[in-house]
């Protein structure tokens, strides 16, 4: 197994897509030589990871192939990460956008990887970071990460991504300014997606204000306008992004920030690891029974005999 | 400190919205006193929680507003926690929605209190659950929990709720299938909110339609139509909400499931309180410079240190 794992780590170096594919399964689903392959992994690479959120209805995955068609046609090598909420039933990975992207599935530059994300308990973001990471030891150029998104797993996405593009759309409606509170803070580039819509220019307008305001005599915050489907506006995107991911190598602050919210999900991740989801819910089960149930006494009770 | 928390505890179960306040308060930031207030906090407690959840845009804030005004109409009491992403420029407690509930500020069944939620490393999901569980001991008939989100956050939302109410709107688009797999798992009851909207029937039908896939012979989760601004719908709403916390207090494996989540995330809070985020920081920032840093072979490092 050792053997094979040094072997995988070199054809996937060597950007052999099987191989990679094998390396993300076996992150995927923690199966033997996991680890190993993890520890084997070097810092300075290539790849840099975009991640696109945002949403549902933005128009994400319209944005990832149109950016997938911009750097296409500068011989880029790019990896497509595709998250879905998970569900029992797999809806996610029936329907929807992914169908268009079809037409990519069969390129030799392209690398395109669905991933289910479990549910709340499985750690979304640790098993995303390390998928992306192995991805990351590739010889691509370019890592985009889709995921569905608003709030916390947002969050998350920006300790992964070294630019974070929030989409966004016109009619969000009454609630644009509380989802606005959400993203300012990782949002490295704003898109306003659909922009041949009626209100496309309020929340242009809107955006613009708030990046201003966050600014604070700082560089703000760009936004941008696209309109996916046609492919206006991309050709800004990409230029922007590869902008912000110049300026961002001369600012080791943030890559420092980046890195420990990383860290800390993979931390997260680890020390709940031992932990049986289904004894703590047999135990539970027991402790409810009682009278005076109280559960912040069970939960410091069943910590209590984890020594480790 | 000890007496304050007792005299605490029997004002909050008495009613006494200051006394809710000060409890809300002590939990939210940790106060003295803070774990002496939940270990007291009693199982047997009267007042059902209804998570409002749904992406931006959806119109939960209006939607409870109007659930709001139908319950003051029962004489029912009422507490609203609202969640907003975080901001360090504290946009969500400034703009938007909650303006307009104003007029319920003032008025004596009805206790509101908005709650920021810091970022993902300020475990969002424990904090909102210990402090419904205070909230929850005093008097009230139902509390409304009203959180922005898809994916992540929503599925912590029903870890918190007796029942999860989720909001869609019309022109969701694209991505409305991709949606529907997170959600489709948490929804008690979905709300086509916005329902006079041109697109609202086909949204309406094809919940409908995964509402019966996933049913497979058991029954449905209803889907309801709902124009909040003019109140149309919401009694239908409130009495689905009704029959459905009615049909489940006979459910024990739908209680015990729930139980389990929240307090997984009350373990996952407690098992990282112990990790300082600024000496991981820290530490990372002096393993970066090195050459041949391993991000996965730092965690391994880093968590051998901790012996607790």
């Amino acid at each position: 197994m050792q053997h094979n794992i040094t072997q995988l780590h070199e054809q996937i170096k060597a950007g052999d897509f099987r191989a990679i594919a094998r390396g993300v399964t076996i992150v995927e689903n923690s199966l033997p030589g996991y680890e190993r392959l993890l520890l084997s992994l070097h810092e300075t690479r290539h790849a840099r990871v975009i991640g696109i959120t945002g949403p549902p209805g933005a128009g994400k995955s319209t944005l990832v192939s149109a950016l997938l068609h911009h750097w296409l046609k500068e011989n880029k090598k790019i990896a497509v990460l595709a998250v879905d909420p998970s569900s029992p039933f797999n809806y996610g990975a029936l329907l929807g956008d992914r169908i268009r992207m079809s037409e990519y599935y069969t390129n030799p530059n392209i690398f395109i990887r669905s991933l289910a994300t479990r549910g709340a308990l499985g750690g979304l973001s640790s098993k995303i970071i390390e998928i992306a990471d192995v991805v990351r030891e590739a010889p691509f150029d370019i890592i985009l990460v889709e995921t569905v998104g608003v709030g916390q797993s947002e969050v998350e996405i920006a300790g992964l991504a070294d630019c974070t593009v929030v989409t966004l759309v016109p009619e969000a409606g009454d609630e644009v300014q509380t989802l606005k509170a959400g993203v300012m803070e990782i949002a490295d580039i704003f898109v306003v997606n659909k922009a041949d819509r009626a209100d496309a220019e309020g929340l242009y307008r809107n955006l613009r204000i708030l990046a201003h305001e966050k600014a604070n005599g700082q560089s703000e915050t760009p936004v941008l306008k696209t309109v996916a489907t046609s492919g206006a506006g991309i050709e800004e995107l990409a230029s922007e992004i590869v902008k912000f991911l110049h300026t961002q190598k001369t600012q080791p602050a943030k890559r420092l920030h980046l890195m420990t919210e990383k860290c800390w999900q993979l931390i997260t991740a680890q020390r709940m690891k031992s932990i049986d989801h289904s004894s703590l819910k047999a135990e539970l089960a027991t402790a409810i029974k009682k009278n005076d149930f109280n559960l912040y006494a069970f939960t410091k009770d069943f910590l209590s005999h984890f020594v480790k």
